[in-house]
């Protein structure tokens, strides 16, 4: 369990590196020519985002490169053969491409909101839309190709943020075609999960591994960690989004159910023998009340069903930890062990 | 003018290519799963397609390693030092890129057919013909990454990508912008042209010449070849669009006209006091008559504004033929001057 320490402390690194990262975001990403799409471009980088992807980036560096946390400018950071790297204009890209993420998957789930402002199609149009994400793609690209240092680690991070992008894609495609499966199994709700949410967390902390040139099993350790304990987040999502109340989550309670999002705690429920498709009459978010949702979360206790996802989501949480054993015992690496356990028990 | 003759020896070169082309493009990205995504995003380069920009890109490298056309293993192409890459990787990523902004274009512009065949978003749905547009611009990075041979000529490849697909949302997004603008300049639409669709061109030209560690001369060079001959490409389709009968060109003659589409032709009669907005009373392609158009396009041919767009055009394509002097004198950069030629002078 986190202690409000935890929470604290990850909080704290992530507040001590926002602005910088602001500041980058704005330099790499600057408003030009055609104003317009580029305004759209910056629109939800703009809007705010907690930044943790780039976070980890710069974390991972330092805890890799053995130097004190925050101490560094990130535009000029020791390599392992001693080169220097702009380290920042890796964790912008990844926060880029974070952006064309959320901004393609608004157009596709037709979602009206995003960090609290209308998605980029909502305040533009659907053409600026797709068109914005695909200017964050290419530039995503081209920030990552300029860090500097050997051009080996360079084209490797190239590489890795490319299948990471098209196994974003592969996710948010699996999402989409399993709202028309009724026999999902666990395995392949997790394997949704690791592609479309949890390989950019594992981009995030294996770009610099490859950047400063460490080892493979460095970097695929690295990439774990990521992976891991990104599942472990989107998990931790599910069960939140069952337990916190409405007010606190700022949105219906229980909506994944109300919709008929499979989660793993309904694939659990079923495998349990749980009437999932009957645990509410409704299907409108609106008409739902607490008293329904109550109920039906009250079965999914009884199943085991929620305390089988926690437990997933900590065990996995756990084995990401591990994998930071290949990293020097450093506070940045300790900070990273802070995230991963800040990820399933954030407060909402 | 091109000859037959010309004409021939470029359709000869494509054809001498194209069925290795399309094996390459099934090989470098195959079925897999989800199946749905990819036979989505596989399924306009299955359509069918000239392969010209990947020719190009063969070409290129043939030229620059002074060999004789057609006659060596793409996959295993001398460079400059001696090395080996894999150059016909470098032309499907080409290739996949063009598909991708297609694929992304006819949602834009919402286009209902491609290449004969229903658009991707019509024969699937937009959501997935957007996400297959993404898989194919991550696809083709992933496809880049790995033709060997030296880091830091892969890396210039990837950055040139990389701002080269850039350039082409900003092309897009300038496109749109112009719909709506009646004061267009003849600059801007040639700088819209470049961004849009000659930039693929300078990339299909340019990257041979950085994976194979030519000089940046000789990369500005070729990049500029495209260019140049990929904005005359587009102005003579201006041309066509007046001058070629209906059936020849497969859409109704003048379309751009009656859609009030600008275009070099459209600005040069503006500033010779042409009332363009009046040439034709209707703005249905349905409804307008053969008789209107010939009418419309002797007030164009009048101002001089046809003969202005034809020779600019040319002179394009010879500045284009020019910067080939760079390459040895051989075979292959004869078929490069032949390609110039015949994007201007190709029949329909």
């Amino acid at each position: 369990m986190t202690s409000n320490t935890t929470e604290s402390r990850v909080l704290a690194a992530i507040d001590e590196r926002r602005s910088r990262i602001n500041q980058a975001i704005d330099e790499e990403l600057p408003l030009k020519t055609p104003e317009r799409l580029y305004e759209a471009s910056r629109y939800l980088l703009k809007a705010g985002g907690k930044r943790l992807r780039p976070t980890v980036t710069l974390l991972a560096g330092e805890a890799l490169a053995d130097v004190e946390p925050a101490s560094r400018d990130y535009r000029a950071f020791p390599t392992l053969a001693g080169a220097e790297i702009d380290l920042m204009r890796a964790a912008v890209s990844l926060e880029v491409i974070q952006s064309f993420t959320l901004i393609h998957d608004d157009i596709m789930d037709d979602d009206d909101l995003r960090r609290g402002v209308p998605a980029v199609h909502n305040e533009y149009d659907t053409s600026t839309a797709i068109l914005a994400g695909d200017t964050l793609y290419s530039s995503a690209f081209e920030i990552m190709a300029d860090t500097g240092g050997d051009p080996a680690n360079a084209l490797a991070a190239m590489r890795l943020l490319s299948s990471t992008c098209t196994k974003i894609c592969e996710g948010q495609a699996l999402d989409i075609a399993f709202e028309t499966r009724n026999d999902l199994l666990p395995e392949e709700y997790l394997e949704m999960v690791e592609h479309k949410t949890a390989v950019l967390y594992g981009a995030s902390a294996a770009v610099p591994a490859e950047l400063l040139g460490a080892d493979d099993e460095v970097v695929e350790a690295m990439y774990q960690y990521g992976i891991e304990s990104g599942q472990a987040f989107q998990i931790q999502d599910d069960v939140l989004d069952l337990t916190v109340p409405s007010e606190k989550l700022g949105k219906q309670r229980g909506s994944d159910l109300v919709e008929d999002k499979e989660t793993l705690i309904t694939l659990h429920a079923r495998q349990q023998g749980v009437d999932v498709d009957n645990l509410l009459d409704t299907d409108s978010v609106d008409a739902v009340t607490e008293a329904e949702i109550d109920e039906a979360v009250a079965e999914l206790e009884a199943a085991g069903s929620i305390d089988h996802a926690r437990e997933k989501a900590t065990e996995l949480t756990e084995r990401s930890k591990n994998r930071l054993s290949v990293l020097p015992d450093n506070d940045a690496r300790g900070l990273l062990e802070d995230i991963a356990d800040y990820l399933i028990d954030r407060g909402y």
